[in-house]
């Protein structure tokens, strides 16, 4: 959502990913259905690169990450990352272990919602990359499985050790990222790690269908409340309560706020700019 | 509950609140019932004012925030805060919405616990003072709508994002929050919205019976209850078991801790002192 | 689970709680079901000293913590902590709180995964170290209670007041610390304050299951789990993915990740090390 874009020129093809940008909503599809899409090198490293792209276009709003075929994503590629990972040297392994924590970061810190879109499977760092979305939409097919242990790491990985206990608790999230068993629709459901839970078979409409709202809606104020959740998870109430009066006195002299009075005073709907 | 007073003169009329204080319990009423107790300057002024005020009223060792007539509270009036607010400028607009920000501090950090009684519509700026209190004392027809971004504004407001996924985890509380939809009182319990769930019409009086207890007891006990759960949310494993050990040396100091040994040892229900 | 052993020699005998180590697994029974295993202070005492020492036993990789006879335990001993409270000075009371914390500290950073069984009452300080746990396997008869302000205490007791609302959530928490009320095990299950919810007297053999199965598995990699996890609650998200990147980083060179590839690759089962 930057307006501000320098030399870099718009990467014109993601080998690993399927990527669409239409009417505000970028789709990124994990797109290996052979394999439950599992990641490999390259699919880490575009999408930390086309999260960092999209966050300085300013035609996106929001994004739908989804996956192709039988399932999410089955998390690092047993052949293609274990196998790789294992004749590494240290630094190697930090380059790598970094690289995956970014796109973490980068899914929880872009400058719009993101929708991950979750049927079948959602294992290791796809359980990850769903987690750090800002909704999971998912239908009754969906499992997450933060299965780290099971093949002999730590179930702290791409922030996960982070994010669990503030999504669902720290009960919760000691048993799940201790014991990676898989954690289907109603338990996900009732513990609060699913967003919204759809019909069989209609999680990616339903998912596309939040983002085309989220995307036509007062999107700078999405953007700003994303941004204030992310930070205030790490902040103090006093901070909060200053940086809150800060950026809603911004958003008061915004077109979007402006916009919402005119509608109300007129009994007509808004039309959003999205500023 | 301090004891201490300087020269401040008690405030002899609140003109933008019902206020009653009797046997310990403060009930502050929002009584703009035609208006849906929508809030004006005025009553955000009074609530941090009368907040501060209270917290140095010896007597008051609990308070119960309610709403006249039709629900609690509808959230800032469209007419007279959106309308008046997009003629400010930057300096007015942070001094409003720090003001809103201090209620809900004030809320936070009395030294006393605050009881939210809620029926019907709690939105808005509604919702949040019913998030920062304590308790909420809610019966079946109670709704909560953070509904922000319905106006073009961010959803983290008045601490809205530092608390509501400290209440309700960070899934639910970024559904909430980006989306502003209400959330219906069997939700509210289900994800832990709520404390209390009372039948139809009751919640004001549970709310009083819940007060009447809370000031009869230990006051000086969930006084420091209340301030260690507001301080700890904000502070690493090691300082808060060192804030834990002297807040506990200190009220093993105290006279119920005493009381309650010799009526223990007596076989008769302590008679607290709140000290 | 440290190999680094110096001068202090292994306690022979723990007067005031039963001990045992076998298989990789510690069980560790407060042992006066006369009393439902209230702590004295030797029992504190005790539970500090084991704890450390354990953490420097090479062979312990998993802890179960179990009361004796009718319930799990009943809290500090309203004759030997409370009546002797009230006749200590500040010093004396700041050293029985501090200890108090440094148990459960001590549960919190322990290199192995603790397991509270939990049967019957965990009341008071019985429920902070329930709570301190890594997983509450309960049977249908536990019930929770933080009852310290019954007594005229604090609810932030021994960590209290930092652990339960990132279990529970807040508006859980603040209700049970500041009311004292028992919580049976359909609403422990349901807010997440429960890991494993038995058929009734089932909770010791389960939690013995669950240890043996840590205890056998890759325990550097659930040790690093626990760590992180206690860790990152005090961590903002972006250091918290680089201590997660450099924890993975070394486990990738460790031994139970290659014999995860290995197992994979030879479609048989590891043969974990714990290394």
């Amino acid at each position: 959502m930057s307006p501000f874009t320098g030399s870099a020129a718009r990467t014109p093809d993601w080998k690993h990913l399927g990527v669409e940008i239409a009417d505000g909503v970028a789709t990124v599809t994990l797109a290996r259905p052979e394999k439950l899409n599992a990641l490999t090198f390259g699919a880490y490293a575009d999408l930390r690169d086309l999260l960092a792209e999209l966050s300085r276009e300013k035609s996106v709003r929001a994004l739908v990450l989804a996956g192709e075929g039988r399932g999410f994503c089955s998390g690092g590629d047993v052949d293609e990352i274990i196998g790789a990972t294992l004749a590494m040297d240290t630094a190697q392994l930090l380059d790598f272990n970094r690289m995956t924590g970014q796109v973490v970061r980068a899914v929880r810190e872009c400058p719009f919602p993101v929708i991950a879109a979750v049927h079948g499977v959602a294992a290791g760092a796809g359980a990850v990359l769903a987690l750090a979305a800002d909704f999971r939409v998912a239908d009754p097919s969906a499992r997450f499985a933060f299965l780290f242990t099971r093949v002999g790491l730590s179930g702290g990985d791409m922030g996960a050790a982070y994010l669990l206990p503030r999504v669902v608790g720290l009960g919760h999230a000691t048993r799940l990222l201790m014991l990676g068993e898989p954690v289907r629709a109603p338990e996900a459901e009732r513990i609060g790690l699913i967003s919204e839970l759809t019909d069989e078979g209609h999680a990616d409409d339903a998912a596309r269908t939040l983002a085309r709202r989220l995307a036509e809606g007062p999107a700078l104020a999405y953007a700003q409340t994303k941004a204030l959740l992310t930070a205030e998870l790490d902040m103090p109430l006093a901070a909060s309560v200053e940086l809150d009066a800060a950026t809603q006195a911004l958003l008061m002299n915004g077109a979007d706020y402006a916009e919402f009075h005119a509608a109300f005073t007129e009994k007509r709907p808004p039309k959003w700019q999205g500023r």
